[in-house]
């Protein structure tokens, strides 16, 4: 058994940190060559273990696991699911009778269907010896039968369980390179494009690919989604915030990304990247294009890699916005392969067909120097290739079935049920946030998520503080134990100091909806009058 | 586009170097912490790119990146694969109509069927809403129509498209568990499993774990499966070499052990843990259970973790040695949770099964220290969760059909057709390998390699250093251009410096070992005619 101190302080004493991404900037600043000189010195010598202690302890494992953090699933959920079994084991021993969690991009775990077709096609991929069976045309659409004998005849062998290319199986990446030249009007090289497990592993690759030391910096929206903090933590560079604008809707400044750059070479920081997530998370802003040229000029100039999270690429609602990849903004401006380095990340967890457990993803990379692919493909072959059916399913949401095709209509329904229902619970939501005493809520302009600002009574804040606990953690831990609802304290995402968020997906179907906004509202008022000033 | 280089000198001469392993523990040793400043100082002070030159180059990069090497993708089947281009556009052009792939254990991509129960389980739960229809009744199963539901019953709201806990579903997990038991005789806690994408993340997961610095090692059995090098480069720790006694069947004999640990702490390295790959790779021997108390007895006295690579457990093809699990054989000998630290690694890549596309695995870890599970937890949690078919497969491997299930004859006659042919293939090639002139090969007691050891004319050799490659690497080439076969040469695992082997797999389907015997002596005899002393 691996020795468990769940509940331990220093287990979950995680997330009371308020600054997150500033520790991961200055701790490399503060150690001096000579610092991590004589640390090298300690793990010369290192003393005998005694028999009765294990060879992994705290005190003797990397000290950047220790470091790395990822709050959406921190101590608010590990909390959620004690609760939960709680209520399972012994039911009315809370005052709610489920969970909501509103803690992770996590559609299907709150009932979305996934979309008909596209599992159609996966079990069949699955199971190709029923294809030509007769009670498969009962069970099955016309297109995709067809599909999933096109797909199967772009892997060799129609082996879908064997390791392919460590790319990805070259058809599909075709699919996918015409799919992103369908959406850009530019072309799209399927020799660009690594499909990987989700999105996470390729964000870990560039990082490892990126950083040499914790002198390399990578430039990071706060609020940011965690994975980037933690994914610097683990692979040991700096993590060099860039502020997004709260009152401008979480404006991006180039005006900012200046002065921070500026400001971490002042330090001695090399920065290798810049890190854009569009549409946001946690925030939710879809950059406009004219922003994103802005964007694009600074990396050009500063000899930045553009690393461009593009996952929410379909989760756009509001009728005064659209998604631009930054590929065809460079594309558009006249920049080529030699102008600007640009790796764009697509996930098939996200989007309106939020198939998370399927872990499928790509990340496509132009303009990155001589050889660089050839050492991304080396470290991707270690882990030999990423799952098939997550790699078909990349391809199939980047080429869904078509006008005219048995499916598309069906499909079509479900996209636009989903992504209507999304745009009203983000509105509804929105409204319900900015109805609190104390709460301020920018627009769900796109992505899954709302980031309401709460202004604290100076009351919760000391109490939180004699818990030591960080006043939102302590808020969200309160909302949790007396409602149920599961929300991400906004330290795990990096917020202005002295500030207080929360992040909130808009995923709970939509008759769970009104309980939310109804427990919310009455816990929030019961809290308040507790502390208000 | 990334700029390729493919066939650059810097991209293919990864593999040329003859003893990955020892620069590997060598550089750590040679660089001082004064040495490793001045770097840390050079890149304090980094020159502007000029505008022309990329952000990302191979002079900027992570130097462990560069570090890494991954000979069973490395420079002979990039070179296979250009090959099988050229034979399609250009039909004739070769000595050779197809590629005959021997370099990776990937047995579907070489016509191996998958075992349908699997499959079926798997397409039902991709797929859930045909479960009800009468058609679904006609094209499965009983027994996998039933084995969908307990599994759907085991998801939170049977949503295979959500992100599952981060170790892996609880109840697949409580199924994987009781699978090890009725295997091992000993309990098993599913709290203690980690479901991962295949077995390599899990290993990376622990070399991350352990390795503060170059100063931390991991003892490794030479010969390797590369991952180990490639992971230990990726996260900077030193590769401990032990040597496997190829006279005695690639014995692993725990005087070595001893002696390389004594060597490699007189030279200031922090051994943290021992690598055990059992059945071996690519050495293909199934150690004795007493061979394992020695191991185990010597991890304990040492601390060291001990690192099981187990995923070859199904794969014994020689009547008197039998797999034992080493958690079985340290709980067979008294040690408990505080005794001993285990880790063992599990695929569904491997085995009868072979499914290699489906990305499933999981570790399984005991006596690990308090709280080490929750780090463990937090690194797993930042990619999310494993795939979840790749998950539900895992649970499928570790409790197949049983006696009187519908399924269960025709998935012994799968399962046993599988087994029983590859004990043919490995027996055949043993034996046409040992009749090669100056070619001797140990018996494949298990896994699915061949690692023949192979005594070079000098002429040879010094034709191989004139070109600036390794010998076996050399002969390997050679091969290939000459009759398509794609063997893996031996410097990609390590071997005793002056030796020289490749390895082979024993997966050819049964009709193309007579053409891969054939072509292979044809060409091994023009070869040493060539260049015998």
């Amino acid at each position: 058994m691996w020795r468990s101190v769940i509940g331990s302080a220093k287990a979950l004493s995680n997330c009371s940190c308020q600054n997150h991404w500033n520790v991961l900037l200055l701790r490399p600043l503060a150690s001096s060559p000579s610092r991590f000189l004589s640390s090298t010195s300690v793990l010369e010598s290192p003393p005998p273990p005694p028999s009765s202690m294990p060879p992994v302890s705290l005190d003797n494992i990397n000290p950047k696991v220790l470091k790395c953090e990822y709050a959406v699933r921190g101590e608010i959920v590990t909390l959620a699911q004690a609760l939960q079994e709680e209520l399972k084991s012994k039911p009315g021993s809370h005052p709610f009778d489920e969970i909501l969690y509103c803690n992770i991009g996590n559609p299907q775990s709150l009932g979305q269907q996934p979309i008909t077709f596209f599992r159609e096609v996966l079990a069949l991929c699955d199971h190709p010896s029923i294809l030509d069976r007769s009670e498969t045309q009962g069970l099955f659409s016309a297109d995709a039968i067809e599909r999933a004998w096109q797909i199967l005849d772009q892997i060799p062998g129609r082996a879908t369980g064997a390791y392919s290319h460590s790319q990805g199986i070259k058809g599909l990446r075709d699919t996918i390179a015409a799919g992103i030249e369908a959406r850009d009007g530019f072309p799209a090289d399927p020799n660009d494009i690594f499909l990987t497990d989700g999105a996470s592993p390729a964000v870990h690759m560039m990082m490892q690919l990126l950083m040499r030391s914790e002198k390399d910096g990578i430039l990071c929206p706060i609020p940011q989604y965690p994975l980037y903090s933690a994914s610097i933590a683990l692979h040991g560079g700096a993590l060099v915030p860039y502020y997004l604008d709260e009152a401008t809707g979480w404006g991006l400044e180039v005006s900012e990304l200046k002065k921070q750059l500026a400001d971490a070479k002042s330090k001695g920081i090399t920065p290798r990247a810049l890190v854009v997530i569009n549409p946001g998370n946690p925030t939710g802003q879809v950059l406009a294009e004219d922003n994103q040229r802005g964007i694009v000029e600074f990396c050009k100039q500063e000899g930045l890699v553009l690393l461009a999270d593009e996952v929410y690429q379909e989760n756009v609602y509001v009728p005064e916005k659209e998604f631009h990849s930054f590929k065809k903004v460079a594309r558009s401006m006249g920049y080529g392969e030699k102008d600007i380095s640009l790796v764009s990340f697509q996930s098939v967890s996200k989007g309106y067909y939020g198939e998370c457990g399927k872990r499928g993803g790509y990340m496509g990379g132009t303009g990155v120097g001589p050889g660089i692919r050839e050492q991304i493909y080396k470290v991707a072959s270690v882990n030999l290739c990423s799952n098939i059916s997550g790699q078909i399913l990349a391809s199939l949401v980047m080429s869904p079935p078509k006008v005219g095709d048995e499916s598309y209509e069906s499909y079509s329904a479900e996209k636009d049920g989903i992504l209507s229902s999304l745009a009203r619970r983000a509105k509804t939501l929105e409204v319900a946030f900015n109805n609190l005493e104390g709460v301020t809520c920018n627009k769900a302009e796109g992505a899954m998520y709302l980031f309401p600002c709460i202004r604290l009574p100076e009351k919760a804040i000391k109490t939180a503080e004699a818990a030591k606990t960080a006043p939102d953690n302590f808020y969200c831990r309160r909302l949790l134990n007396a409602t149920g609802i599961v929300f991400v304290p906004g330290s795990g995402f990096g917020q202005l100091p002295g500030t207080w968020h929360f992040r909130c997906t808009i995923l709970p179907q939509e008759d769970k909806i009104p309980a939310v906004v109804s427990r919310l509202t009455e816990f929030h008022k019961s809290f308040m009058d507790e502390f208000r000033d």
